[in-house]
């Protein structure tokens, strides 16, 4: 499958200013096309706006997400069934989209960008991403049988490296040797925060656990980057329509996982069996995550989505100091610095054109 | 006291090129003066040479430095009077820079450049550095009381941040932004490889440590970016003469320390009381590291020195493995990461002009 060749978003916050499917969807929906607007500094700071806005809303969703999984594994292993949570998570994204829509569709009215139905051409993709994070989404909850809670942490950030590769190779976006610098201290930032007196344990992990980790990290990379070709592929299309048939397929692929693992479980024991407040809870934050997700492929990329999710890490070890009495060890002060000089070179070292 | 503004070595590679003092020398010295000698590969060349050996000097030297210190901690505490130790090594380094010099007087005669004989004016700045180098050895060996060895080796990290301050504020130089995060960086990752089980314990460090650490690292950085001053301040004039008379005050200082400290020990029980053959060869390695350090400063700069002594720290933690059956930890790995991509940073982030 062939992608155009996206334009960077840093140097032209907007995505919409001379592309083709953008200009027909403006035109149909009667909105009068100004070449103008794009150079005043109106609509490149509304897009600046909601691009920050999003990465903020992922960074806190994160974060709390991190905080959510540490206190319901403190109340014992899952009891309830981890398809059937994946399941809401997408039916939940859905009927979220969906209720966004109507939304749109009362104040907007039904335009060629917002309407629901769709062509098979631009459907076909939507099911690759929703397959992979299907299999990551299942690989995530198995692999503590091999690595325990700070050791998965740590290989977790292997993310990083995967995604920063498959955006080079697959969007075929340029960063530049200082950007790449930066995301290899992401990285090693990441992984040095998150450090404790046992971490040089994740060194022993069994070949089980690390091929389990590189197969999570590529999936996730692979999954995030094909998101984001698939949606900005077009930039005028509503964004909540692109999710709803994004989250369709995952809620088909999650009814396929339901039969194959959970059938007789869901069957004897009910859907909804060992929900507790606190799956509740973790299943509302999923989808807010997802969704915001989504958003920042849209009106971002893959890089600001790993930014915004290593600083959630880094914010979760500092909410979890007043919440869980944690300590902040020399380690994470160290790797916050790391951390932060990534961002700084990051956002100087934009490449030249 | 004013230093003239010393051009950037890295862009120029020739320091005497366009110096009044280096063209008289030149002059005087019989060799002609020949303007397109620095245009061409040549000098250049040889001068990145020089640059080269010296700074793989230092980092060999420090390393092995660094290597004897642990060794000569495990047999026990020190026996011998360090203040006799110290005025040793300032003879040996007088003692060699001499020998060097004369071999030179019999190669090229005696010239203006490398004459022993001095004025006042150029003297009168020598005692400067050697009395700081002074204190500062001498609490290196005190700090111990209220650190321990790897908690010392942590809090010397400050040295890199002082000296980066002191050399932008004292010698004028400019570091690009790129170049100062690179600074941050290698403290940064030098402090993560040293990392341990305990090193959350410096965190507990007594004030006094603390002060004692904050002290030496300003010690260290004035020292070394003074007396890179000095010795720029005449590029021609021989390394050796200029050595010569930063180790005769070194001699001095080191004396009256001992009548302060340990005038009875040394009349009672002899100058050479209590060396063993790892204090001779301690004291051999400390005057080569001296000297080496005196050469990276000539032909390479104080950002030059604390870049070679990181490295070092890291070669000597890979040379430990097989020495000391050391094992390398996660975060040795993941600050050697960091300090590669800062010497990475540092190379490409030369600041324009």
């Amino acid at each position: 499958m062939e992608y155009r060749k996206l334009k960077d978003q840093d140097k032209d916050e907007d995505p919409t200013g001379d592309d083709l499917e953008s200009l027909r969807g403006k035109a149909l929906s009667g909105v009068p096309v100004n070449p103008l607007s794009t150079l005043g500094g109106g609509p490149s700071n509304r897009q600046w706006k909601r691009k920050s806005i999003v990465t903020l809303a992922l960074t806190i969703l994160t974060s709390s997400q991190s905080i959510l999984i540490v206190w319901s594994k403190r109340a014992g292993k899952y009891d309830y069934s981890v398809t059937t949570a994946n399941f809401s998570v997408e039916t939940l994204k859905c009927v979220l989209s969906l209720a966004f829509l109507m939304r749109i569709w009362k104040r907007e009215g039904v335009t060629e960008d917002n309407r629901l139905s769709t062509t098979l051409n631009e459907v076909s993709v939507y099911p690759i991403p929703a397959a992979l994070y299907l299999v990551k989404n299942l690989l995530q909850y198995y692999i503590f049988a091999y690595v325990d809670a700070p050791g998965y942490q740590i290989l977790k950030n292997l993310n990083i490296i995967s995604t920063g590769v498959l955006y080079r190779i697959i969007l075929k976006r340029e960063l530049s040797e200082i950007q790449w610098a930066a995301f290899i201290l992401l990285c090693a930032g990441c992984t040095t925060a998150q450090l404790n007196s046992n971490s040089d344990r994740v060194l022993d992990t069994p070949v089980q656990g690390w091929i389990m980790a590189i197969v999570m990290a590529l999936l996730s990379g692979f999954a995030g980057v094909y998101t984001e070709a698939i949606i900005k592929k077009r930039p005028s299309r509503n964004i909540n329509v692109q999710n709803f048939w994004l989250y369709i397929f995952g809620m088909i692929f999650n009814a396929i996982a339901i039969f194959i693992q959970d059938f007789d479980a869901v069957m004897n024991k009910g859907f909804f069996h060992g929900y507790s407040l606190i799956t509740t809870i973790m299943i509302l934050n999923h989808a807010l995550s997802g969704i915001a997700v989504s958003m920042v492929m849209k009106y971002a990329d893959n890089i600001v989505k790993v930014y915004s999710t290593s600083v959630a890490m880094l914010l979760t070890a500092v909410v979890s100091v007043f919440l869980f009495g944690f300590h902040l060890s020399l380690a994470f002060f160290l790797g916050s610095i790391v951390v932060s000089v990534s961002i700084y070179l990051h956002s100087i070292g934009k490449p030249r054109r």
